[in-house]
């Protein structure tokens, strides 16, 4: 395309956002910089410059925004963690490794940059549980996928590699629960290698039943 | 003693408690049934038919009641995961099993009879850190010792035990800490023993460093 007229056409990934982007778009930043619970859908409405009821064409509550702004947030920490998990040439014990320090400076990041994240996340978590929970299967299907490749490879010796999968994803709750992640964040003991190191010891054994 | 005179004495079990005793049950009860924000000292004061100036005389701020009340009911769960530990003729996998699952059963019976007392948790993890985190590390040390206990018997392979407990205290916090723990009680996954069974095989192999 001649540069002269390039910017007339803008590239797909520069397209002008839907309607219910923009409203989304402005949701997420209302919900981090001002909270939940003082953002109202008259604001969001009044800084995009349309109607209550504009919005309401496009979610029929607040709450349904909220579940439409954690699905984003979500999915983008879901395509992060896939995309570690499909990394190439790497060991599955590696992969998990890294998945588990990507989850958890990703919390960190998000909850020190917008503490009022927090809001946003309590009210999904007391009013859209679907959503949560959706978004931890999804977690658990990814580490359940790296611990079979692991087995596979031989590094990891579980029989069953989704039960092992959900203890790790238990496991890792102090690094990476939004509602504790920024609890005392300058005393979280183990440090996260030490716990990794840890977990990936116990993906070498097959747990054992009885043990009493 | 003589049937006659044994109601003149009471027993020392059950000698008068102190005013300090008394201000810190009706606490403890006011915490628990109304809630840490509304309960006031004058309120506390009013139900022990005493001014509020002899409850200051005890506890210079309702923080220092609140911080007595959970020093209180922390030594009670340390007591309790004390008493496992030091059960004889039990392995150390085995007492390891019973402590973690005793903190879990503790903490959600407390939270689910008195749903309140996660107001007064709160107010000690913000305003009392100091409190919460003495217990932490008094849990953390029972654990040790059970962990220690279990590589002097054979049945452990870990290096370092005390860094060893840290990593099954940190992967216990789904199913025990104060602010997880009723979230959705119906669905903690992995179940409790999966979990406790999966943290044991990692106890039998010491983490090794260099997994990359």
């Amino acid at each position: 395309m001649p540069a002269a007229t390039a910017h007339l056409i803008p590239p797909p990934e520069e397209a002008a956002p839907t309607t219910r982007d923009r409203i989304l778009e402005e949701a997420a930043r209302s919900f981090r910089e001002i909270g939940y619970q003082k953002t109202t859908v008259a604001d969001i409405a009044r800084t995009l410059k349309m109607s209550p009821a504009n919005v309401y064409r496009f979610f029929e509550s607040k709450k349904a925004i909220n579940e439409a702004v954690v699905e984003r947030l979500t999915g983008e920490i879901e395509a992060m963690i896939a995309a570690i998990a499909d990394t190439p040439k790497l060991g599955a014990p590696e992969r998990l490794s890294r998945i588990v320090t990507a989850l958890h400076d990703d919390s960190r990041r998000r909850f020190e940059a917008h503490p009022r994240v927090h809001e946003m996340v309590e009210a999904a978590m007391s009013e859209s549980w679907a959503v949560c929970q959706a978004h931890v299967d999804r977690i658990g299907a990814v580490l359940a996928r790296v611990v079979a490749d692991g087995v596979r490879e031989g590094a990891f010796a579980v029989t069953d590699p989704k039960s092992a999968a959900s203890c790790i994803h238990a496991a890792i709750t102090r690094y990476c629960h939004p509602v504790l992640v920024n609890r005392q964040p300058d005393r979280v003991e183990p440090p996260l290698p030490v716990m990794i190191a840890f977990l990936l010891g116990a993906l070498r054994q097959p747990p054992r039943d009885a043990e009493r």
